[in-house]
C-alpha cells in the first residue's frame, strides 16, 4: 500500500486541563498564560500543500471526531462532550529522520503557515460559537513561533495523529 | 512522492518532570506512578509488520537523536543531555480517521504489541546502561493496556513523529 505524503498533520490528545504561555516575561510584566479545563489539546503542522481546504478538514475533524469519554463510557467529540479546546502550533510535527537529526524540507513556509494557523484558530472558534453547547465550551491558542511553555495534566491522553 | 504504511509510529515530546500512573488504586492501596526529571516522552505504538528490527531502530531513534536543547543551545540526544526517558505505550496512535471514528485495523495483535513493548523498554534501558552517562539518566515507563493517566511540565514539547 502507498500514501500521498501530507500537506498537514494535527496530534489530538484528550485532557482534564492544561495552560499554555501566551506571551514570555518581558521587564516587570510576568508571562501570560491561557487555560483550559477538560478536553482536548490539538498540535498543529502545516506542510507544503497546506491550503485553506486543508484547514477546513482539519477543524472539522479536530472538532467532530469521536475521542472524547462521556459519562456513559460513549465515545463523542469535544464539541458534545462539551469541553474545551486548546489549539498548539508545531512545527516540529513537520519532522523526517535522516541520520541523528530531523530536517524540516517539507514545512510551509513560516508566513504562509501563520496564515494557515489563524484560520485555523478562527474556524475552531466560530464553529464552536456555532455549537449548541457553545457556552461549555472555549477554545484558546497558542502564539505561532513561539516556545510553547506547556502542561498539562489527563486521565490518559489516548494521543491520536490524523494526516491531511 | 508515495511512502509505506509504517510498522510503528512514535512520538517524541521534551519536559522538564513527567508522571505517570502504572498501577491503579486498588482497595486500601493508592495508585502507583513512576515520575521522570528533564528529557524525552516517547508514545510508543506498534502496528502490523512490527518486529524485533523494528524495535531496535524505535530505540536507536527514540535516544540518538538529537532534539534536546543542551546549555549551550545545541541540539543533543537525550543520552547526551544527559536526560530521562519516560516511555508510555499508546495503541491510539495507530489510528485511521474514517468519518468521525478512529478505526484502528493496522494496529497489532494485543499480545504481539505487549512483546514489542517490552522489548523496546528493555533495549532502551540497557542502552542507557551501557552509555557514559548512565548515572544520570533514568527510564521509566508505563504499564501495557492500561489507561495513561499522566502529568507534564515542559519549556516547549517540540513534538516530533518518526514512522519506522
Amino acid at each position: 500500500m502507498t500514501s500521498q505524503q501530507p500537506n498537514a498533520r494535527i496530534i489530538l490528545q484528550q485532557c482534564m486541563s492544561a495552560k499554555l504561555m501566551v506571551q514570555p516575561a518581558i521587564e516587570d510584566e510576568e508571562a501570560k498564560y491561557v487555560h483550559t479545563s477538560r478536553g482536548v489539546v490539538v498540535y498543529v503542522c502545516f506542510l507544503q500543500g497546506a491550503n485553506t481546504d486543508t484547514v477546513e478538514k482539519m477543524a472539522k475533524a479536530a472538532l467532530n471526531t469521536k475521542l472524547s469519554s462521556a459519562e456513559d463510557g460513549k465515545l463523542v467529540s469535544v464539541l458534545d462532550l462539551p469541553g474545551d479546546v486548546l489549539i498548539i502550533p508545531q512545527a516540529t510535527l513537520g519532522g523526517n529522520l535522516k541520520g541523528k537529526v530531523m530536517q524540516y524540507h517539507r514545512n510551509i513556509h513560516k508566513e504562509e503557515g501563520e496564515k494557515l494557523y489563524r484560520a485555523f484558530v478562527d474556524l475552531c472558534t466560530q464553529t464552536v460559537q456555532g455549537h449548541d453547547k457553545v457556552k461549555q465550551c472555549s477554545v484558546k491558542a497558542g502564539t505561532y513561533g513561539n516556545r510553547q511553555v506547556f502542561s498539562t495534566e489527563t486521565n490518559g491522553p489516548f494521543t491520536h495523529l490524523i494526516e491531511f
